[in-house]
């Protein structure tokens, strides 16, 4: 949410000249990702993000996601577009980081989506699981049972500071999740982190996906489940189902889920909230100095995740 | 340098509905500004630059920087322009914050100016100089002496903690500089804060300035004074006579200096070094909580007043 490293005009100059991207004509740090430095750039082209990656990116990660977005763009998804510069390359270098210049999106995120922005949510999100078939690429999933159990052993100590019943809640679902996990559900390439932030939306059509940096390999019904507690619940907590029939009959309808995917939904929907609790537990107890975005509340993934546990089968979710 | 208040999209289509300004494209919050929330918003017509007033800018100057940058645009200036909604009303609100939309300036800063940069920034200064004399609004400047004594009476007392001699530079400066501080020179509106970062270049020509909410009546001359300071100077705290000479003479061909105002130059030089010493002595003393940016170094301003100090008259600004 901040720029860390401040780009002058000649680095951005020199940086632009080995692509044919036009001439620089502006350049804004704008307050997009959460890691990374992003800047607007325009130039007598067009605009363009350009991304420096700070030190919490894994260096060794960068070739995956740049690939990604290029395939996915190719297979015809909505998403920045890492541009090559005149030798092929997109990866780059400014100011000591690595750095990556993408196609502008057009469009903007949505505070509160309607059933129609959910249901194309659930289009786009089958369209990428298929287009994400056939990308080579692979990356683990850092933050699936075994990153939980890390997180946990880190959080439970101290969860009490969260407020009563987080250890309780964190550890009995922790077991519970763990021993039902699923294994053997269609995989592929999941963006992981498609909350409406990642979303826009242009005179109410999805005009792009951003922010792959979440995007690993795993359970493909797994990132559904992850939007379904993103996109169908309402700020005071309680579950739409309207909105959540809306995403998970679109993205069917592009994907159709399997019987045993169906019958997985709820432990996946499960996994998927205790996943963005535990994170947002260790961020509240590890505040980051300097930082300017608060910490997002964990309570709302624990309203979540107790949702989830009372759900019987995938009825709930307008399945 | 910061978001201090996100705009989300039901907020922001509302408000541009009162403007003929075309349909929302995007928005991102922009690091730009020191005090308020900037966005750099894309509409179906246009480019522009958000603001929503924060709450340290006083709600009763805003008329005065608004119709400024509306009359300074009229007379010539590249600066930005604040739009009028359809009731012919620039200032507006946005979540309970004053609020403009102002034109989108194509255009960046330089790290380094060149003496050629310095005399277009020159001739800019004395342009806007002769615009503003028609201009009605007035504004007290309270960064001139009255502020500096109230400054180096906060600062004063602590200044050891910057480093050795500090009270006494402080100390001496504001006595000697507030003793021969000039009255009756020629005065109207100054930007009196033209440092490179607000202003713009494009293939080498001067696009546009910016930030005009420090501007204020005061004598003219101590503009350039200021400008001097900014531009004329190396990293190294090198005064370089080039770039001065450029930049004073570029402005002296556009409004002509008088007797009284060259006399005055040195002390006026004195006078704006002190003025940005004493704030960054005061922002280092007091540095804001989450606060990103790092107080600037008050070292700089003192090396600038001790250069000044020792200068004769304005033939050593290459007059």
């Amino acid at each position: 949410m901040a720029v860390y490293t401040e780009v002058d005009d000649e680095a951005l100059i020199a940086f632009l000249a080995r692509y044919d991207a036009g001439e620089l004509m502006s350049a804004k740090g704008i307050a997009e990702g959460i890691e990374n430095t992003n800047y607007l750039v325009t130039t007598s082209r067009a605009n363009f993000i350009l991304t420096l990656y700070e030190r919490r990116t894994k260096a060794a990660d960068l070739p995956f996601f740049i690939g990604l977005m290029q395939h996915l763009s190719r297979g015809g998804i909505a998403c920045p577009v890492p541009i090559a510069d005149r030798a092929g390359v997109a990866l780059g270098s400014l100011l000591g980081r690595h750095a990556v210049l993408v196609s502008f999106l057009p469009g903007y995120s949505v505070l509160r989506p309607t059933p129609e922005h959910c249901a194309a949510l659930g289009a786009a999100l089958g369209a990428l699981h298929l287009a994400g078939q056939s990308y080579a690429g692979r990356r683990e999933n850092c933050l699936s049972v075994a990153g939980w159990h890390a997180l946990a052993a880190d959080v439970l100590p101290r969860a009490a500071e969260l407020g009563d019943g987080y250890d309780s809640d964190i550890a009995g679902a922790l077991e519970r999740v763990a021993a039902a996990w699923p294994t053997g559900l269609p995989a592929g390439i999941i963006h992981a982190d498609l909350f409406p932030d990642n979303v826009f939306f242009l005179a109410g059509a999805l005009s792009g996906l951003i922010d792959f940096y979440f995007a690993c390999n795993d359970m493909l019904a797994y990132d559904l489940a992850i939007c379904l507690n993103a996109w169908a619940f309402e700020t005071d907590g309680a579950f739409n189902i309207t909105k959540a029939q809306a995403l998970t009959r679109a993205y069917h309808a592009v994907r159709p889920l399997g019987p045993d995917e169906l019958a997985a939904l709820p432990i996946l929907a499960q996994g998927a909230a205790l996943r963005f609790l535990l994170t947002r537990a260790f961020d509240r107890l590890h505040p980051q100095t300097g930082a300017l975005a608060r910490p997002k509340d964990p309570a709302e993934y624990r309203r979540k995740l107790r949702f989830h546990a009372g759900v019987r089968d995938a009825r709930a979710y307008g399945l």
